[in-house]
């Protein structure tokens, strides 16, 4: 299990335990558990699609770090940060990656940009994703603890591909939030048309 | 029926058959019949609604004017008029809106804004959408041939008030279109954050 991990790369100026320590003290129990099964999930896709485990478990351990800050903190760093402003109309849900990746900067010192997106990516995803963006993506959506309709799905598209795992997530969250009557961040709808609708990413925004 | 309608109002150069003629010369015929039939409903919704009823009936009539040109006209005209270069990754379904109304003011000379814009968000909505466009945007949906499930759920919406049509219709056109995996042009979610998600319009785009 992860607890039992020594970090032979350099990447974060970091134990696993200490940032384990880190992680656990910013998160309930229950979600600190599965920041641990996200990491474990991350680094086995790793393995298996020729990525860095090292680094796929450390974005795992900390893809969710900012998710118990209160809206009102969220919303102060959209500001301080000069971030997209339309992102104050959405929520924790979108908020927690995005801004986590400026909290890892800001209080645990972490400035490995392709850990950072993969956090950022989390949760909307985007038109291009790096492998390790694809497996923090995929890692979260199905952890072993993870359960809800179609998940075995997700773990069996993600097992024959990462790209098709991506492609049942986003269709599968897009449409949950419009059956639920959600607001949805654009970028998670700029998501699902470049993977699943066809249509090429637009950099002319 | 609408075909002894004759107009009162100088809303268009036109006498009513003269301008029923104008539209079936584009369309085959059942494509037609369902624009007379759109034009009663939206005459009939006026009415119910406060609006001007030949006005509605005239956006009626019009609003698919263009739906039988073929693709290399609606790309032509997307560069040749300056659209949203972005229009081009999408397809008849949003084009005949949006280049339909410079079809009408290239060809029929009809510059009638309310109309125009009525025909141009008919197949995308809006955050902000007048009566009118809240008019032709239902009653293509709902008019008699109509016959999808929901159809009796979006007229009973309908008529308790406009707005909850729109709701209804367009989180029914978008949760069809993302199981459907198609391409959803990103102003079709700005309508439905606005009127369902609770998204406040964003102008700062």
């Amino acid at each position: 299990m992860s607890k039992t991990i020594e970090y032979t790369e350099a990447i974060v100026p970091y134990r696993h335990e200490e940032l384990m320590a880190k992680v656990a003290a910013q998160l309930t129990d229950k979600r600190y558990q599965h920041c641990l099964r996200v990491e474990e999930t991350a680094r086995q896709l790793a393995a298996d699609n020729g990525v860095d485990v090292e680094l796929a478990g450390i974005a795992g351990l900390l893809h969710d770090y900012a998710k118990q800050r209160d809206d009102q903190t969220f919303i102060q760093l959209i500001k301080t940060h000069g971030m997209d402003p339309n992102l104050v109309s959405y929520g924790n849900g979108v908020w927690h990656g995005y801004v986590g990746a400026e909290l890892i900067k800001d209080e645990l010192h972490i400035y490995n940009e392709p850990i950072l997106n993969a956090v950022r990516l989390h949760t909307v995803g985007a038109p291009y994703m790096t492998k390790l963006d694809q497996i923090i993506f995929m890692a979260d959506f199905i952890e072993p603890a993870r359960d809800f309709p179609g998940v075995e799905a997700a773990r069996e598209a993600t097992a024959k591909s990462l790209a098709d795992g991506v492609r049942f997530q986003i269709q599968h969250t897009l449409d949950y939030l419009i059956q639920k009557g959600a607001p949805v961040y654009p970028q998670t709808l700029a998501t699902y048309n470049a993977w699943v609708g066809g249509v090429a990413p637009q950099f002319a925004n």
